[in-house]
């Protein structure tokens, strides 16, 4: 079972290692982080990089796909090194993943095209420009396709994915190990549960940024 | 607002990367990961490199200091280059913090003398040796210390501290960005909440770790 975790300039860390934390310890799981070329990515934060330790075509079968989101989704949805290998890797693939807007890294590669599928709440809108059906559901199943929301999502569909995987032993397991056992101190992780002023602000920013 | 987020070799990836993730977006806060030398840091894993950007010494004074469990923390206790750069930046540090077995590394510098703390469900009956007092609370303040439970306690510990720093806004507009809002399949995150048989399983094992 080979996990391949893709990184690419500018992409957010916790997208990546929350899914690889609880994933990589799947019995018998080899996790390998990949990118255009091996070597350090650095983060959307700017303050972190990540070292890939194979080239994309070092890994062109990986069992599990795992794409990220982040800044630098814009740039990756247009890179074809990273979508050809994207369309490769998922010609074989048991399970093809994303993280908050990695889901318009796999949409761009023409992978979501009349699925459901899911992303950061404030791109979810970009999903039907690929071809792809929004939900508002934290982890979105359709067939191998398991797409994530925004960021922090990717721990909880990794113990989706783990239970399917290896039975729910294996997931409670390794929900036990890293004691995910969630007591946020605020309840505004969604824009239905935050406090309406900053999710209208966060709106406002995204056309911005969007125009 | 300096953040130093400590590596060391066989770190635990999440531990590092959940609180940093929240934390280092907060208005003005610039985060840096440090080591005994710059460079990769290889994690628990094995599977993963993280960058350290500067050396310990390059980083004398921090406001914020976050000490990482994992497999490697044993090292981690006895080696005089970390603990003394720990003594140094708790001297002036506004929060010294930790997550899982991270806690124990704070414990050998002896930074949570006759403290409340806690640590790995596994590891909490290791802080009476370092002079320090365990709680089963999943995050403990006790003045400018914070100790975060299992791996990804540091998520709930860095919205804690979001919180302190930055008010409740600053908190929840992260939530909300980090779309930090759990729904785990399972709920299995405690030994109080997990099945018996993989409790006393793991119960198990760390006696054998121990002996």
């Amino acid at each position: 079972m080979q996990i391949a975790v893709l990184l690419y300039d500018n992409f957010t860390t916790l997208d990546a290692v929350g899914p690889y934390e609880l994933l990589g310890r799947l019995p018998g799981a080899e996790t390998v982080f990949v990118a255009k070329e091996p070597g350090p990515v650095r983060n959307d934060q700017g303050s972190l990089a990540l070292v890939a330790d194979k080239a994309l075509a070092d890994v062109p079968h990986p069992d599990i796909v795992l794409v990220p989101g982040g800044d630098g989704t814009r740039e990756a949805m247009q890179d074809e090194a990273i979508l050809a290998w994207l369309r490769t890797a998922d010609a074989t693939s048991t399970w093809t993943t994303s993280v908050c807007t990695g889901s318009l890294v796999l949409g761009a590669a023409g992978l979501l095209e009349g699925r459901r599928a899911t992303s950061h709440w404030l791109a979810l809108d970009v999903l039907p420009l690929l071809g792809a059906e929004p939900t508002g559901e934290r982890v979105v199943f359709d067939g191998k396709y398991v797409t994530a929301a925004g960021v922090s999502s990717g721990i909880d569909m990794a113990l989706h994915l783990l239970g399917r995987i290896g039975g729910d032993e294996a997931a409670q397991t390794v929900q036990l190990l890293t004691e995910y056992d969630p007591q946020p101190p605020y309840d505004a992780g969604s824009p239905e549960k935050a406090p309406a002023e900053i999710v209208a602000y966060w709106r406002r920013q995204e056309l911005v940024n969007v125009g």
